[in-house]
């Protein structure tokens, strides 16, 4: 990821603000707060390297049970390592688990992953008894072809796991469930993929090198921090790349249960909308460009989308003869650079970024740098960004509800 | 679709208020607008009965170009219907249009439909440029399996039609874009699907019956212009069903191109949010409960998703015992009823719409509602709903960088 445009504007507040590079201070003087530290847990990457390699090679198709955080990451990483063998089931949608059930003859070359970091989400529990019967209806046994991620603590699916001998992942319990995609969650995606766990490691730890931090990390928490203090209402994360596209409904969680706080004593958190270029410049854009609600626009950019060499070789409208002899790519690619110059015009505050490749690599930094932001971001807030008081009564009202 | 709970603050403005029956005069006093009157073009319904009839039998496999009001409502009713021979296709990332061609070892039963209301969407364009190219290779002439949806005037689209012998489906020339879902484009759609043309209309014309006004109709827009009235900034759209979510896609292109507008005298559009439900009650419920940004929330749900008859025969775990007994499917329903409730909790504005079925009718009314409620905000706000001078800028920009 590297910055190749920037441009904001500059608000002075009375109140005493924090730099960037005090944010991350305050940020890592948590000793509470893990995620960032999940790079140097080499057991961690050791244990899923290993039970992951041999999962991996026992199934040809997985289905990954999770919600939240836990399906979120994993769903985003499918979509853009673009592989089709990995299903992420997530609601507890009847019409969804059997359209699920079939699509395969028979579960007998499927292998299953059930997450959640506490081990008690209803959602997950309900499709684990699910697909429990539907096996059994084959005479398999779920255990035999499952691996589970959750914390290492007692807990009906970390009980469920340990009784019937399923392998176990661990979420460590100072990661909270929206930070973990770089514990053995997306750990095992990239395992399931059969690619390169180092280099999702060393994606993760780049964005903590001292050149990435200044030339990156810095410039974009600090236009995001420009945003709050303007008051504004929303930020537009655009993607230029279908397949990229579900990285910004990952981002959507992390920003809007970490910052989404009553509890700020100077800013409310904007409202984060993924938004998919070119398709949404014919749908949402006019209410970007028109509204009076103040907003951040941020341009993702992907090499593999723009600069790709299938041509055509005759073009047949004079709309299209401007494609003649040159990449049916470029479209995409001036789509998105028309984005960037008009919010120029406008005078909108607009960050573009780019990505040379969209790989185990880029994904480990990517997540690493939106986590490290909005961590950064809660403590310019003066807020506790890994808690989410907002949907307790939600749950507890689902508790009183369901037990009627 | 019948209201069965809404609860809002109301609020009392300096300026005469206009009410909804009122709105929905100034609406139908504008001439130059058809598309509430398209349920009774006779001719437009039995041209779409006639040669969709014979696409749909002549192809096994369909692909669906456009993008924008020409592809979201597609979408969303492929969605919806749960039928999976249809694929839409929007953007023009080369990689999204490689993995189509992958997907088919031949395109011989493959019927195409391109959508372009104004005949000069470049993206549309290039794709067609694309799959000429690529039938090509198989000696197919893509003209001999194409369906055109266009307006009846010269443009690039509609003369490659007409010069090539491809059937043309028309979009009346005043239907907006966005306001097309219920002319030739949604009337293909069902044609495709085999389902009941008819139901459709029908379900389309209802939402215009007086009993329906009073209970549906009126206070769903009454319900908006409050909240607009207090200045929210966010409107989020639950829905429960995994099937029925892009429902939401669909509504927020309809709203944010045509009520965000600057020229309103009085009230700022809110931005609108598709949201699905259980899911995003573990990813953006926080932001939602507990910013203090103003906000509006509408709950969709649907029988199909609620009351389905399977059932676990044994649950293994204390969360889960609460199913035992129960259809699975309880669980999303006790979910979506838990949202509202919640919002009542809080006192947050709620909106609570209930489906009996999701089928032609349903969504005929669906589009037809939401279409006319966005119509009577717009006259609500003194603002042009039909317009979207905000997209032109990026356009414009598009159209210099791509002759550079």
């Amino acid at each position: 990821m590297q910055i190749s445009y920037i441009s904001t504007q500059t608000t002075t507040a009375s109140n005493a603000q924090l730099t960037p590079p005090q944010c991350l201070d305050k940020l890592m003087d948590r000793k509470e707060i893990g995620f960032y530290k999940l790079t140097e847990m080499n057991n961690l990457w050791s244990q899923t390297e290993q039970i992951g390699e041999t999962f991996a090679n026992k199934f040809k198709h997985f289905i990954w049970v999770g919600i939240g955080g836990s399906s979120l990451g994993p769903k985003a990483m499918v979509g853009a390592l673009k592989v089709n063998h990995i299903q992420v089931l997530e609601n507890p949608d009847i019409q969804t688990l059997l359209a699920a059930k079939k699509k395969f003859p028979s579960f007998k070359n499927v292998g299953f992953v059930f997450v959640s970091k506490s081990g008690t989400t209803i959602e997950t529990l309900a499709t684990l008894d699910f697909f429990s019967q539907e096996l059994a209806t084959e005479n398999l046994q779920l255990k035999n072809q499952t691996v589970v991620i959750t914390e290492l603590k007692a807990s009906s699916l970390y009980d469920w796991a340990k009784t019937n001998g399923a392998p176990i992942l661990e979420i460590p319990l100072n990661v909270g469930g929206r930070f973990s995609v770089l514990s053995s969650i997306g750990q095992l995606v990239i395992k399931l993929c059969k690619l390169n766990l180092g280099e999702f490691r060393h994606g993760a730890e780049s964005a903590l090198k001292t050149e990435y931090k200044e030339r990156t990390l810095f410039p974009m928490a600090q236009f995001f921090m420009e945003s709050f203090k303007r008051k504004d209402v929303l930020s537009y994360f655009w993607y230029y790349s279908d397949s990229a596209f579900l990285l910004g409904k990952w981002l959507e969680q992390l920003w809007a249960e970490s910052l989404a706080k009553r509890e700020s004593p100077l800013y409310v958190a904007t409202a984060p909308i993924a938004s998919l270029g070119a398709n949404d410049q014919h749908s949402i854009l006019q209410q970007m460009m028109e509204t009076q609600l103040g907003k951040t626009v941020v341009v993702h950019r992907f090499k593999s989308s723009e600069e790709h060499d299938y041509q055509l070789k005759t073009t047949q409208f004079p709309e299209t003869s401007v494609l003649k002899n040159r990449p049916l790519s470029h479209l995409l690619k001036i789509e998105a650079q028309a984005m960037t110059e008009s919010q120029k015009e406008s005078k909108n505050p607009v960050c573009e970024i780019k990505f040379d490749k969209l790989d185990e690599f880029a994904l480990g930094q990517y997540f690493m740098t939106y986590q490290l932001i909005v961590g950064m971001m809660g403590e310019f807030m003066q807020i506790d960004a890994f808690n989410q008081p907002g949907v307790e009564l939600g749950k507890i009202i689902t508790k009183k509800l369901l037990t009627q």
